[in-house]
This record gives C-alpha cells, sequence and structure tokens, in this order.
C-alpha cells in the first residue's frame, strides 16, 4: 500500500516536470499505518466535526498527501487532479491548500508553520472538548514535520507551549532522514531533538521508519502518554530511487525517466504511471471508510444531545447577531461619556462586553497582558489540563501565538484574539499572512501603536508597520480613532469571518470625537466624513490617534478662511474595496489632499498621488515622552496648517 | 559596587518616570562579576577592535547597562545622560542603540534578538581569528539575556546553530529570575532550560546570582569549555525592593519614593539620588581601565605586525576601490553576452567574481543554497572549529541568519551576505528592521521574487513583500531587471556601508536589455530612463522582470503611434532621496503614468497617483508554470497597451 504512495508522487512530480517526490516517498511507510491503522475520519464525510486532524508540516511533500487522499477515495481529490498535480486550478497546488472539503485542513509549505499551527488545532479540541465533553468533541491532531520544521524558531515557541499546556492529544512524526537541501543535515544540524523535546515535557521516541510493526507501537505507545508526543521517524528520503536514495538529490526536483524505471524495479512495483492495481486501491478505499461507523455513531449523539444547537452554532462561528446590541450599547455609552481613553483602553471596555457573551472568543497575549488589554475581569486561564478558561498566557512567543491562533480558527468552534505591540507584528508576519491565505478569522490586536508609545523608543515605535500590514492581501487593519471607531472596528473584525483582522491601538490617550451616536457602523466603509465643510478646499485624511490633529487643524484652517473636510479612515483596506463612485467621491476632487498618520506616506499615496500632503513618520522613532515626540517629528496640527497654506500660496 | 548599579536605576527610572528597574537590580551583582573580574576592554579606548562585547539582550533592562558605563568611566555616558534616561537627544534611550564609542555595541529591546546576534559577533571573532590570528583578534562574547530571549524562537535557531559551530567564546549570562510581565514565568513557560541548551550542545551551569564567588567561578569554568555557554543565574528581581523583589511589579514602572526608600535601607546605601560615594566609584573607575594594559600590548602587537595594513583594512570596511573595475567587467560582458538569464544567476556570477578579490564577503543561505547561488567554487565552508571558508550553512533558519549577520556587521570586518526566498523574509524582517534601525551593512538575497517562481505556489510567491521591505526606513531593496543591473545593485549594496539591502532576483530568466556598456552606474539613482520617445505620451516605470514586459508594451505602443518612455526602477527606495527636480522630472509631467510589477501597487502611488495604471498582483499568488501566471494575472504587455489605449480613449 505504501508504494502507491510512492508510485503516485514519483509520477506526479515527473509530469509536472516540478516538485517533491523525496519525501513522500520516504514517509509513505509512516503515513500508510497512520492512515490505516490510527486516524478517524470517513473520507465520505471529511468536514465532519470530531475527526482527527492530519496536518503536513512538511507542506513541499504535498504528493505524500494527495496520494493518500486520492487513495482512501476523498471525492474531490480524483486522479485527473493528481495528474494535474501543481497547474491552474488544480487542487493539488505545490504545497497543500486548506480545503477540509477534500481533507486538506491547512495550508503548509513555509516550514515551522505546520507544526506550530498544530497545538492550536490540538487545544482548540480541548477547549470545545471542555465544553462540550466527549461525546461531542474527543479526537487527534497528528503531524508530520521534517528537520527544516523543526529547525525554524516557530517550533520552539509552538512546542515549548505545547508541552507547558499538556497538549497530549498532540502527536508529531518526525521525518527524521538526515538530508536536507543543501546536503546531509550534519551541514548545519545537530540538535539532540530527543533532549530539545524532553526538555518541553514531550514523549519522545525514535523508530525505524520503515519497520511498519515498530511505527504502529509507537503510536499507539503516543497515545497513552500525558504528554504531547514525537516520534523520531529514521527513514530513507526518496526510498527505493536506485542512486537518489538518501541523497538530497531527490528532495525537490523529479526523478528523471531511468530513476523511476530503477525505483519501479527497486518497489517491485510493475504497474504504469498512475496506475494503481484495484486489489491495492480496495484496501485502500476501505481505510478511508475506517470512521464511518464512528461517524455515525457521533451523528446519533449529536441528534439525541440537549447541545445540539449549541454546538452547531459554536461550529458555524457567525456571532453578528449576537454582538450587535452589544456593539450599538458600547458605542452609545463611549459617545455619551465623552471621555479621553486610549484605544487600547476602549478595545478592553468592549472586550468585557463581547467575552462574556461570546464564549467562542479566546483572548490571549504574547506575555503583555496588562499593556494589551486583552484579557477582562471574569473567565479563567486556560492552564495545562484545564481547559476551561477563555484566556491563553502565551509567554513572549508572538510568532507561536499567531500560529496557534491560525489553528483554533482552523479547527472551528472557536474565534481567537491575543495582543502584543504594534512593532512585534514582524515576529508572526509568517503567521498573520499565512491566516490571510487560508481565510481565517484571526484578530491580532496590537496595541502602542507608533510613536505615542514614548519612550520605550524606537525598537517598539512601529513606524512601517501599518503599511507592511496593509500590505497583506486579504488582511484588514482597523485603527480606531476613538471608543466609538474601536467598538465599530471589533464589530466588524468579528463579522469578517474570512479574513484576519489587526486592531491597531493606542498607548495614549484621544479624546473622543464620534460624540454624536448613530445606529450605523460608519467604518465599514473604511472611511467617511467625520467633519465636513461647505465649499471645502481642503480634504484631511487621518487615522488613529491622528485625527484628533486632524481636526484640530481643521478648526484652525476654518478658522482662517479655508474650509476643510476631515475624513476619519479607521480601515484603508475596506475603503480600498468600496465601490469606485463612493471612493473617487473623496479622492478625485479639486481640495487639496492632506494625510496625517504616525508612520510611513505609502499607503496615503493612492488617496493623496504624488502632490498630496503628508504630515507623518519617515525615519524610525526616538525615545522621548510621546508628547516631546509629537512635535519633534512634527506631526501637529499646526503643521498640516502650515504645509496647507504654503500650498495655497503657491 | 552593585548596589551603585541597583542606586542608579532605581533612581534614573524613577526620575524619567518610566523604565525597568526590576532585571538591573535583579541582575548587579552578575554584572558586577563580569565588569570587574572577566571583561577585557579599557573604557578610555571604547572601539579597541579586540575588545570583549558585551550584548544586553534584555534590552529593557537598560539601565543596567547605562549604570556599567557611567561607573566604568566611559566619557560619553555621563550622569547627566543617567539623569535624563528616556529623554529626547539624550544617548540613555529606553532601549539601548547602538553606539561603540560609548560602550554599547547593539541595539536590543525586540526579545531575543541580542542573544541570537551575539552567534554573529563570536563567529566574526573565529572568522577573523582565523585569518590574523591571535595577536589581533582574539575575544569574548559575552550576553545577558532573559526568560523572553529564550521564549523566542529566534533563540532557538541561533543558539542551535552556536552550537552545531561550536562557538565556544560566547557566554550567556541567563537572568533566570522567574519573573515576566504577565506574572511568574510558570504561567506559560515550563522548559528544562539546562537540557535545552545541552540538546544544542552548549556547556550549562546553574548558580545563585547573588553569590559573588559562585558567579566567578561558573564564568572562569565558562571560559575552559570547547561549547558555547549559559550559566543560568537564579537571581531576584527587583532586588533589595521591600515589597516589588521577586514580583512582576518591580519589572517595568518605576518603584516609587517609598519602595525605593525601602530599598536604600535594605541595599545600606543611605546617598542621595544619582550620588555614587567617591571609593565606590573610584572602584569602578578602575575595572574600566583593567584592560588599559593588555589595549597597550595590543597595539604593540599591532604595529608591528606584517598584517596591520590588511587588518585595519579589514575593520574599515571600505571595498569600493576593489570592486569598482570588477563591476565594470562584469557588466562589459553581461552587455556583449546578451545572454537571457536568471537575475539569481547572473548574481551568482557576480559573486563569482566579488567574493574571490574581496575576503570579507561571507555569504550563506537558510538550506537553499542552490536555489539561491550565494555559493560559489572556491571558497570553502566555515564548519564548526574551522573558520576559514567565505560560506555559511545556516540551515532552514532565516530569522537566526539574519540577526547573526547584523552581528557580524556590528563586530567589524565582515560583509555579510545570504539568501532564501523573497516570500521568506517575513521570518527575519525583526532583525531586518533591526539592522536597519543599527545601520548596518547586511546584504539580503531573497530569490524567488514573485509569481514567476511558478509551482511552488502562493506560500512561496511573494506579493506584498516589496512594498514590505521598501517600507522599512534606511533599507534599500533592489530588484534588478538583468544582468547589467544586477552587477550594479550589488556594487550599491556593498557600498552602502550604513544600511541592509535586499537583492530581489527572479528565479526565471531575463532578456538583457542593458545592451550598450556604460561605465556609470545607471542604478545609482534608483531610476533611470531605459528607453526614451520623442514626446512621450506615456510613461511607464516597471522594475526587476516586469521591464521587458515594459519594454515590449512600449515596442506595441509606439507601433501604434503612441510614443512611449520606459523608466527602469531598480531602487525606489533610491528613487525616493534623489534631489526633488530629479524625482518630478519622472513624475510631474503630463504623460500618462503606468507601472508594472508582480507584486502589489501600493509603492508605485507615490508615481503614478490615484489615477495612475497598474499593471500587477492585488491578490495572493496561484500554483502553476510561471508563464501561465503571468498571463492569469494579466501581467503582460497586451494589458499594458490596453488598458493605456483605454484611457487615450476616454
Amino acid at each position: 500500500m505504501s508504494n502507491a504512495i510512492r508510485a503516485l508522487a514519483m509520477d506526479a512530480v515527473e509530469k509536472a516536470n516540478s516538485g517533491h517526490p523525496g519525501m513522500p516517498m520516504g514517509m509513505a511507510d509512516v503515513a500508510t499505518v497512520l492512515f490505516t491503522k490510527f486516524m478517524n475520519f470517513d473520507a465520505k464525510h471529511p468536514e465532519w466535526a470530531d475527526r482527527d486532524r492530519f496536518i503536513l508540516s512538511a507542506g513541499h511533500g504535498s504528493m505524500l498527501q494527495y496520494a493518500l487522499l486520492y487513495l482512501l477515495g476523498y471525492e474531490k481529490m480524483t486522479l485527473d487532479q493528481i495528474k494535474n498535480f501543481r497547474q491552474l486550478h488544480a487542487i493539488t497546488a505545490g504545497h497543500p491548500e486548506v480545503m477540509p472539503s477534500a481533507g486538506i485542513e491547512i495550508t503548509t509549505g513555509p516550514l515551522g508553520q505546520g507544526i506550530s499551527t498544530a497545538p492550536g488545532f490540538a487545544l482548540a479540541e480541548r477547549i470545545l472538548n471542555a465544553r462540550f465533553g466527549d461525546d461531542l468533541i474527543n479526537h487527534w491532531t497528528y503531524v508530520i514535520a521534517s528537520d527544516g520544521d523543526l529547525m525554524e524558531g516557530i517550533s520552539h515557541e509552538a512546542c515549548a507551549l505545547a508541552g507547558h499546556l499538556k497538549l497530549s492529544k498532540l502527536v508529531v512524526l518526525y521525518d527524521d532522514n538526515g538530508i536536507s537541501i543543501d546536503g546531509p543535515t550534519s551541514l548545519s544540524y545537530s540538535d539532540d531533538v530527543t533532549k530539545r523535546f524532553e526538555s518541553y515535557h514531550w514523549d519522545v521516541q525514535t523508530v525505524d521508519g520503515h519497520d511498519m510493526a515498530a511505527i504502529e507501537h509507537a503510536i499507539a505507545h503516543a497515545k497513552t502518554t500525558d504528554k504531547p508526543s514525537i516520534i523520531r521517524c529514521k527513514t530513507k528520503i526518496g526510498f527505493g530511487a536506485p542512486t537518489k536514495e538518501n541523497k538530497s538529490s531527490s528532495h525537490g526536483s523529479p526523478l528523471g525517466t531511468d530513476e523511476i524505471a530503477g525505483a519501479r524495479k527497486n518497489l517491485n512495483w510493475p504497474h504504469a504511471p498512475f496506475e494503481i492495481p484495484d486489489d491495492v486501491l480496495a484496501a485502500w478505499r476501505d481505510a478511508g471508510r475506517r470512521g464511518a461507523s464512528n461517524y455515525a455513531a457521533w451523528n446519533e449523539r449529536l441528534e439525541s444531545s440537549a447541545n445540539k444547537g449549541a454546538f452547531l452554532k459554536t461550529m458555524a462561528g457567525d456571532v453578528a447577531k449576537d454582538i450587535a446590541p452589544l456593539v450599538n450599547e458600547l458605542k452609545k455609552q463611549f459617545a455619551s461619556d465623552a471621555k479621553a481613553d486610549a484605544t487600547r483602553k476602549t478595545s478592553g471596555k468592549v472586550l468585557e462586553k463581547l467575552v462574556p457573551a461570546v464564549a467562542e472568543l479566546i483572548g490571549g497575549s504574547a506575555d503583555l497582558t496588562g499593556s494589551v488589554m486583552t484579557q477582562i475581569k471574569g473567565p479563567t486561564n486556560i492552564t495545562p489540563g484545564d481547559y476551561n478558561g477563555q484566556y491563553i498566557h502565551y509567554g513572549v512567543r508572538e510568532h507561536g501565538m499567531a500560529a496557534m491562533m491560525n489553528g483554533m480558527a482552523l479547527h472551528g468552534g472557536i474565534i481567537p484574539y491575543a495582543g502584543t505591540f504594534l512593532s512585534f507584528a514582524d515576529y508572526c508576519r509568517p503567521s498573520i499572512r499565512l491566516g490571510a491565505l487560508m481565510k481565517q478569522r484571526v484578530i491580532h490586536v496590537m496595541t502602542h501603536d507608533s510613536i505615542g508609545l514614548g519612550e520605550d523608543g524606537p525598537t517598539h515605535q512601529a513606524v512601517e508597520h501599518l503599511a507592511a500590514l496593509r500590505a497583506i492581501p486579504n488582511t484588514y487593519t482597523f485603527r480606531p480613532c476613538d471608543g466609538v471607531e474601536t467598538a465599530e472596528c471589533w464589530e466588524l473584525a468579528i463579522n469578517k469571518k474570512t479574513a484576519p483582522s489587526i486592531m491597531a491601538l493606542t498607548r495614549q490617550n484621544l479624546k473622543v470625537l464620534r460624540t454624536t451616536h448613530t445606529d450605523e457602523n460608519l467604518s465599514a466603509r473604511g472611511a467617511y466624513i467625520l467633519a465636513d465643510a461647505k465649499d471645502a478646499k481642503v480634504t484631511i485624511f487621518a487615522s488613529g490617534s491622528e485625527v484628533e490633529i486632524a481636526m484640530d487643524a481643521k478648526a484652525k484652517l476654518d478658522a482662517a478662511g479655508t474650509p476643510t473636510r476631515v475624513v476619519s479612515v479607521p480601515c484603508l483596506d475596506l475603503f480600498m474595496e468600496q465601490d469606485k463612485d463612493y471612493f473617487m467621491s473623496f479622492v478625485c476632487n479639486d481640495t487639496i489632499k492632506v494625510a496625517v498618520e504616525a508612520a510611513i506616506r505609502m499607503p496615503w499615496d493612492r488617496l493623496i498621488g504624488p502632490h498630496g500632503i503628508f504630515v507623518g513618520m519617515s525615519t524610525f522613532g526616538e525615545s522621548a515622552p510621546a508628547e516631546v515626540l509629537y512635535k519633534h517629528f512634527g506631526i501637529t496640527a499646526e503643521a498640516v496648517v502650515e504645509k496647507v497654506q504654503a500650498k495655497l500660496a503657491r
């Protein structure tokens, strides 16, 4: 059966003239044991909520997964798909792309991401198990990972936390083949992996990855420990290839016809390319239904469960109606209180209302809880062995945190949000990107969002981060200007079910600018006129903490006889996707265009063009109190007025 | 003596009403032992090339370093500087900012960076030692690191590689105080640090961080092993504070007057704020000169060394004259060969000429050597115990690689360059940013720079990365269109002594467009007219692989009676810093503006404004052959022509 995987991998890579045959050939035996003896799933019901999850962290070995899915009988994974490996519109992309209906739980490829997302899956399972019991949620998360996954730093963060949290239903099968792209791993890698994972309090075993009985025994043992498990599977990359076995030459290129012919001989696989003998296919198809009776039994339990409604609602993740009245209430309160406050604090107040009402919200922070205000009083912490809470102390592990949030979102049933400083968005960028690519709802709370954080200085002050985040496709960066917009932006982020969001929030206090309540979520179109002027000669665009400066500048300009419009832009990404008429009504008129943001100019050029006025940053920040820095960098109402008047005078 | 550090830390944080007193108070004893018994330096000659290097990885404890530097007698670190802690224009920033002349070797603060940059320092020391011998380079690298540093993934990457490379002259003093911002580290952190670092083949010891004899013994032992060393110093954060000792409340806020009074009493330190008794100051000032005789002896050795000239030239790092003729030769060759080639390959050819001629160039890759073409035939690898080579196999450790390159650049004597795929720039972004902030010459070779990489698919295809890198201040992103520009861009990157550069290079072949040789480096102004037209009606800006498309479009438009100018933009960052007249001569004219780049639009709006035509990407890529993808996403000469004609028709 495992040779069927090897043959399909060789043939598909050869036909595509591109791809990675070595890993599928090396790990075919391990995968065969896993899928025929352990994985609880039903290929006919791929989206069964309580299925075991499989994560191919070594995503370059995608043909391993595609071969498995075809052999197991997942309907979407046809032989034609395999033959169209790596071609446009095929679901057999170069690296696996998330599609639960086809049995693909996660997009992988960038090394380290799969193994670090997996603890998020495993944690989601435990959280939902704590809520819904073994009857509805009680499954395993299996991972195949490579040397590269283990070298990546993110694997340290997430695996250390997985060990700390005792995520015992997580099993990693490590393809310990000693070969990397540059050659033997000994060129650069001498970690004692056993000791390393013991230091994280994992269970560690080592087996011959081509001894199927040993593999079975090891996985069975892994399921008995109270720790996460890693099994070092000693394999031969390119197993069966006559000259490329155990060599990096089998890693990332087609083997070539001679080598494939030799491998067919070595593996005693005389069949034509893409041909699987009936008995082998039948055995695989049987394996594909091995969870069918479990699925049926689960369905019966669900039907008779008092929790059925709650469970289905949780897994559907649609909470728009739950939060709408709360958000409106918050908006009224912020507008009427009209109390200057930092948006990280108003965000905390929003969470105080929403978290108790929406159990799906699971919060956390990378050891900055008090600063980012993501924790509210009431709900308990999620701790090792007790997964009933709503808050995770992720430790100083921004990247692992972001990956684990992706995992929880992918698992379903959870809306993860967690916080760090905006400047540390860089640490989690690969996971934010992957969340966007996978269309996952993950909310990154990123506070201390500019030089306004003050004395901590340039290492901690975001300057280019807003631009860099707005640059990622399918990502929404919100930067509210006061409590009212904060509530609106949270609503938009939570309801944005197919994209990650960033909440960029201030450390410093901001005036309330939306003092008149509207039921309408004005932030929903990304930008709106906050304060208009008849026959406006100037339009000032601004976001977050700088909207206040724009309003001050408007007052001065109005008074000086230059009618000025202020456009608040809580979400440039949303604004850019509005219909052209709406967008151009702001941009295409004969007012002087100004943008004010304590960050770099780049994202604003779309609105103001090369001739517009920009008041913001062009260098890194400095260490000093916030108000000193705003003056030092000339981000003031006076600077806006001066530049507008200079332009008018020309 | 250590109480002097504690007092200054408490007082400075109190005066600034901002900062982190807990760590300096906790690590004062360890630091006192290190600086009075081990560090080889001379406060009067802070830039001595063979000084021991000290890296405060836990940069939030900056007052520890400032207090030390003042007490030791570094001239720039006056008592006034201490009193102006965290104020504008003071050198006592919130987190340490690199200034070797004041004894600050590196900017730290973002956790994990210091400890991961340190192996770069230690490796640079070994590389230069291998070249110049013990007489000229033979020193130690000491680090103070925190729990947060060790939780960060980057620490895994760099420390694993440091162990692999047997960087035995690296000693890490780990402030193992059990306290993080959110509370006790046990909230999220249960790594067995001893086992973890043993898994990396480090020497590990544990000591009472307030037992000065034990600390001395441990450091002395660390200097005898043939491995990097980490010493777990069990300390009490906020040591001496009556109610905040051992509590996270001492971490990141002023202690308050009562607490400080109590600490003064506990520490038996009756002196006024900022007052250091003469005898204590004298003892510290003596310690500040403990390396003075070593410095004098070293200077004598340098003066009498046959290598003096070579050594000084290496440390000065000015190689402009060495490379100029080689670059010109390469340009001639590329122009006359006129052979289509990928820019990753032409980059490889440039390195074939430059690396043998410039020993300062130390190359490497994160396990993508064959793909990124950073290694040339000839120079050997740097391997454990043998540091004579010019190439480092970094393993799949992009972030650690970037940090170590920062470290080598900071050490001096080395021009580091290394490669990965452009999409993985995200993995090393925090270190790239820090390199830019520290004004370090580090060259990041980032190939496979767009959908042009083809079948590997969207996880590996850069889309937003060019924008995100151009967004970082003081960073130069080069994207050459052919071999000639590749040679020019390498010259610019190598000569850019105060900033990191990115070389964004293609996987796919590109035509040679610069077939006429010029001695002048036309890329030096960032953009230039590659092909003009009389009475041009259209300007097409393009970079890298899309310049060819722009040229094709020009041919079609010219033929259709629409004279078109093509501006090649190998470096948008350089273009934006040209004088306004030059910049505006391209941007401010009545031609229709078009930009073509297989990436997002954002950076081009500065040139084309909201009404310009952009041909590029707005979503993630897909998995398919490159040429299929270019058509699929409409990045073709035909698309350019069509859009221009639609605009002309309006």
